[in-house]
């Protein structure tokens, strides 16, 4: 089956805001085995997008429409797709009672133009917005289908989770379902190159990997009859990944992301983590901070972006830092170890680079990083050549470290290796 | 003019990528004065492509598309739009060069299908590319053009800049001029309502506010027959903001950012700085660390979680903690007090607050944060109730924070009051 995107908006035909919308229902759709040939942006204008659904539908089985549900003369989405669709406008009872009870609980007034969002095209299917006012919209006839979801991403997100994916799931043959197999510690080229002869002879189940930065997920999706069927087929595939990346997997789950798996790590073997920063500048510990839950490990963070602040507050040597400088394998080192003896933390980490634009020369190029980890006292030091601009750099060197931590934990606690 | 935008590729319509693209080139044709009605995303293949070529052309001064444009049998966009043009594809001998040139400084060595990407459409412009292989194109015919761009943005955005946007503002009639007002510390709503009746009655020069997280922009935009002229419209209505917003405006420079800002008054003040921070967990350090030049005044970062490490490292005292709370006014004032004294920094900034999800109560809500600023002993606090999830209340404590430091210095060197 095919599905088609279109984004109502003018704020996204201005470049007012990124359509974060389009990328999560892509996914998504992908996800449930949809094949999507088109996304198309429009603005709130009736003519444009009449012809914009028109097409959609001539070409597609399934149109989701996003924003333009709003209370205001504007907002034309609803409108629009119900006379494509040839139907009426009615009040719809359950709507108008969540509406009203959605301004009492936040003690707004309602103002008479909010009703309009209780009209519903006759015989839809309305999905209740447990986040605002919209409700969402399901149209079927003839075998085609538009679906109306509101604009606002923390409406659209929780919406499509809890009833569209759901309902596209079932109409289609079969379920699908999917693992993804998430991967730090091994380059994008070399992950794609170890899975190549797999994702060669694919076809049920599939592996897609998605290159993130310092990561790689792949995906092992299947189609089968039912939910037991399916994952009867990722099984193997899921169990022949675990075998090629052994210990550089860090999670099999949908919902963990590699801060959270060293935060798990660390809660799991009762361990305390502080952070020693200069080229991130308190990026590494902002990532780990914002798992929920961290302040039983998170002792202290220390942000040394000057050779004083890493000489005071983490005791670095001040010949260190003249023979090596504060961008070398010597510095980090330090850094690392200080940082455990000043804050008693039983995992300390350092970063220590040069994140440019500025700064670099032929031997310490821009992109040169140098990270420390301190397991109980056994210090690990890794050296690190990042492309790309000021952010970039600092982004990789984040996640290199949060890999880091996790490989020196590991090594020290489960005697795993890397290879 | 009307514009429309391509943007080509299968990792946007499987959602593997946002489309950052589209949003910077809809923000850059709407500042030149283009009306864009309409922008489209499809994958690496011929007919589809072809025929979403030909729908824009129909309905389209002007059609940008990016993307596809690489070395491989995948990328067709060069292809299809020389054959919607009717043009046949020749070899550039400089962009050869160029490729030649760019895989010789990289030593990397160069493959047969690398030359693809030096055939372009025969009376085409070529645009150089400065950060890749893949030269711009630039077709005319008829009244309307086509213009191709790489789809890495790290090669569209100073490719866009530097070429494509004076090309597209020489074939408009007249020029067009924008100044962008950028104020902090006022909420988005009481900015809209404070300019309300200038957009009512705008006209020539127009202004587009733009909602930031804790920002927003004004952008004045003038159109006339030369860059004088334009200037001449532009300047009023950027005074009578400057009268209405006052100290509020931190730039009118379109490339200055809130944090280039507060290093600049720091660096022109002669100031250090240092920061402590609990729920933002280094993300306000790593603010102020994007700037380049930044070390001149960043003395050191504190990220001190927990109440042990506030008192530890801080000096905020246990009754203090005890009493009133680590989110309390009283600790954010002894955390910035406490980090004045320990850094000897001149401005000292503390975050404290609940980001949630988890922690809040109904005397302390999620959301509730209390900034701290210290300018050479003299300490403000300010009270926030910020709304959203964990990551969003994070960020507009940051931006929060920037924006204290920067009344506070002023009030403090500048005499200037803030209403």
């Amino acid at each position: 089956m095919t599905v088609e995107l279109i984004s109502v908006g003018t704020e996204i035909l201005l470049g007012n805001i990124v359509n974060t919308n389009a990328a999560f229902l892509a996914e998504q759709c992908a996800g449930l085995g949809l094949s999507c040939y088109y996304q198309t942006v429009v603005g709130d204008n009736a003519e444009r997008l009449e012809q914009t659904i028109r097409t959609a539908l001539d070409r597609s089985d399934i149109v989701i429409l996003s924003g333009g549900l709003g209370p205001t003369q504007d907002d034309l989405t609803k409108e629009t797709a119900a006379k494509v669709m040839g139907r009426e406008l009615v009040m719809d009872e359950h709507s108008k009672q969540c509406i009203q009870d959605y301004f009492t609980r936040r003690k707004i007034e309602l103002t008479d133009n909010n009703w309009k969002q209780a009209m519903v095209p006759a015989g839809a299917i309305v999905i209740e917005n447990h986040n605002g006012t919209a409700p969402g919209i399901i149209m079927e006839e003839n075998g085609k289908r538009v679906i109306l979801l509101p604009g606002p991403p923390n409406e659209l997100v929780p919406m499509f989770k809890e009833s569209v994916y759901p309902y596209l799931n079932d109409i289609q043959p079969g379920i699908i379902y999917s693992q993804t197999v998430k991967i730090c510690g091994v380059g994008e080229s070399k992950a794609e190159t170890m899975v190549a002869d797999l994702i060669e002879g694919q076809d049920n189940p599939t592996i897609a990997p998605y290159a993130k930065t310092g990561e790689v997920h792949l995906r092992v999706t299947a189609r089968a009859e039912d939910e037991k069927e399916a994952k009867k087929l990722v099984k193997p595939m899921v169990k022949e990944l675990k075998n090629r990346f052994g210990s550089y997997i860090y999670t099999t789950k949908e919902d963990v992301t590699l801060e959270q798996a060293v935060v798990d790590l660390l809660l799991a073997n009762h361990l305390t983590v502080a952070t020693a920063e200069s080229c991130t500048g308190g990026l590494l510990a902002a990532k780990l901070i914002n798992v929920p839950g961290v302040s039983e490990v998170f002792k202290t963070g220390h942000i040394t972006y000057s050779n004083k602040a890493k000489r005071k507050f983490l005791g670095v040597k001040k010949m260190t830092l003249d023979k090596y400088g504060a961008v070398s394998e010597d510095a980090a080192r330090e850094m690392a170890k200080g940082t455990a003896v000043v804050t008693k933390a039983d995992v300390a980490v350092s970063v220590t680079g040069i994140a440019g634009p500025d700064g670099g020369t032929k031997e310490k190029p821009v992109g040169l990083v140098y990270i420390g980890c301190s397991v109980c006292g056994k210090v690990t030091v890794k050296e690190f050549c990042f492309q790309g601009n000021r952010s970039k750099i600092r982004e990789s060197s984040v996640i290199a470290a949060l890999s880091l931590m996790r490989q020196c934990i590991l090594e020290y606690y489960s005697k795993v290796t890397f290879g």
